[in-house]
């Protein structure tokens, strides 16, 4: 099996209003990646996007994309995980090199979620769940983790203070990063004042609808030589779980994550212990905490200890959202997968400037469709 | 690059009206599949799927279709090349094989077309246009075929009889296919006094909207001992053209259709000429008379001729819609992919009954994304 190295990255600001189509945005961030990496050969385009279809009306996007950034006739598809769809397309991306098939590939995520009105926006989200037994019965996303964090709460008998810190956290370090939607601190005063959205769960527990496409360029060790140091990809594993909530044996175990944690540790030799910093999705602030648990950064029942010991902030023992996360730099939903990839490319190669996480060369991301129905996840090494 | 094999499918009967839902249909054909690989230890699952956000509001089919199938926990994603995206599966399947990532993968497409009224399909699947430039301005995909044909009458000095025997050739073939929607012959005059739906388009040049599900199971060497005679995929490739038919150079080029073969070629070390049977994208006449045009069955402005000769016969040079094709086994559309490679196998394995083609070893399937704005050719030869 051959080794994948990202060669470049691009992104688009993240934006709660813009003006650009998808696939402008998309385009964007690939000519970006492009000029990055300073490649102009490429074999294959795959673009991770949720709504396209739904909210622009386009599909093959990535087709489009591809004759946007001037790389009309390559080979391009279209990757769909919900909120994973980027992180799936640079999956399918590493595939392709694995394979020998494709020597350059660029990936990319790129959504345009603002179009449509909130309730609406909601209710799109809502096809992320099992649809015949929730979406149809009225449960959506937000009511999701809700429950999650009402189960959370009464089995391990903790309060909101335990949810709290993982959106501070996100807020300090998107302040720093130009592509974040949010670049405001926020207090713990502000938390407790948010309203709750659907009980207990508060709008700072969230991450906000956005708009935002990124892209890389990953390559073969052939075409990598010129390039160095660099990044190379050590796993990209995906893990599933039964969709509905409630027909899970324990909800508080996120099994997607645990699998896809399992065979990212076992394809790279690695283990939680040598992660320098970690992108989760923290989409909510319960799926932060159930994730550091999956991961084997806590146990269960513990993952919200790292959020109050600080081992979660830029010089913590496991920084994460180091460049504000889904939370605070956004979550545009099909997208975010691979900003997460970007962020840690430019933590791994010193390029993180005042969120730079000090001596990082371990990365891993994680990205999740629905509630963690899907796991994506990548680790990633400075060479 | 491992070798990839194909060990078995399954496919739902495609019907113009069912009871299942879309995850139903995905999950009796990866059930079917696997029963006839006689398989149990697989390893991904990659579905294909246009509609299924839009129609059935589940994103994530990938994820529930594995639950459905017994096998929660994989690695399952989906892809997106609107009508081609059946087919967009089987080549993430076969980078997953020859990657060395996996040893067996299940590809499926799946569709449930039939939820809308005709005139909101008929608008949705102009999401398959560049919609910027088509789709919102009224174009859809029967007005733009229209023109194609328009275009080709023109240039070539050929009439509506140029078209007519492909329908019938479909028709012919999918009497004996039991999966057929359509299971009826139809004869000249059928064709003639058929409604003109987008001048000089009849309803008979258009495969018609279905729901139904395919699946095939792809497996490495390694597996593959148990099988044997089997089926090989000799090729997997994609072609992309710029989208907009008014953008394109020469718009009776399918220039993703002509790349994706000349890819398909490269990669196999076969020519044309040693194809025993085309599966081709028989969606409306027009597309098949320029696909083997692309293919390099005809020259330019003869690829009619092999209706008229009749080549596109079962005992033809080059049999084509073998088994009904898109025509009248029936068109769900991202599932269409999977069902040509289904046919294919079936030929293959000499388990055509009376569809049977004499000999063949060699096939060849392509699937469009649009337009051909995307193309996925498959070469397949029994081993």
């Amino acid at each position: 099996m051959r080794d994948v190295f990202v060669l470049g990255v691009g992104q688009t600001p993240v934006s709660e209003q813009t003006d650009s189509n998808i696939r402008d945005l998309g385009t964007a961030a690939v000519r970006e990646a492009l000029k990055d990496a300073g490649l102009i050969e490429v074999d294959a385009l795959y673009v991770g996007s949720m709504f396209s279809a739904l909210f622009s009306r386009q599909q093959l996007l990535a087709a489009l994309i591809a004759q946007g950034a001037g790389l009309a006739g390559v080979e391009a598809l279209t990757v769909e995980a919900a909120c994973a769809s980027g992180a799936g397309a640079v999956r399918m991306g590493c595939l392709a090199i694995q394979a020998g098939v494709h020597d350059v590939i660029v990936a990319c995520g790129a959504e345009h979620m603002t179009l449509l009105d909130k309730e609406s926006t909601k209710s799109a989200l809502a096809n992320a769940t099992d649809w015949n037994m929730e979406g149809r019965n009225g449960e959506n996303i937000l009511s999701l983790n809700a429950r999650l964090m009402t189960l959370y709460m009464e089995k391990y008998g903790v309060t909101s203070s335990a949810f709290c810190p993982f959106a501070l956290n996100a807020h300090d370090n998107s302040v720093t990063n130009a592509n974040a939607v949010f670049r405001h601190q926020i207090r713990e005063a502000d938390y407790y004042n948010s309203p709750v959205i659907a009980g207990p769960l508060r709008r700072l527990d969230a991450a906000p609808v956005c708009d935002g496409a990124a892209a890389i360029v990953l390559g073969s060790e052939r075409v990598k030589s010129r390039h160095a140091p660099t990044v190379r990809i050590r796993a990209s594993t995906v893990g599933t779980d039964v969709a509905a909530l409630g027909s899970r044996q324990d909800p508080l175990r996120l099994e997607a994550a645990i699998s896809s944690c399992e065979r990212a540790y076992r394809q790279s030799g690695l283990s939680h212990t040598d992660i320098d910093l970690f992108e989760a999705h923290d989409a909510f602030t319960i799926l932060t905490i159930l994730s550091l648990e999956a991961a084997g950064f806590s146990e269960a029942g513990h993952g919200f200890e790292p959020g109050q010991t600080g081992a979660i902030r830029l010089d913590g023992q496991i920084p994460i959202s180091t460049m504000g996360g889904l939370k605070a730099r956004g979550h545009p939903v099909g997208a975010s997968g691979v900003y997460q990839i970007v962020d840690a490319y430019h933590q791994l190669m010193d390029r993180a400037a005042e969120n730079q996480v000090e001596g990082a060369r371990i990365a891993m991301t994680q990205s999740f469709g629905g509630l963690a129905i899907t796991a994506i996840t990548h680790i990633l090494e400075r060479t």
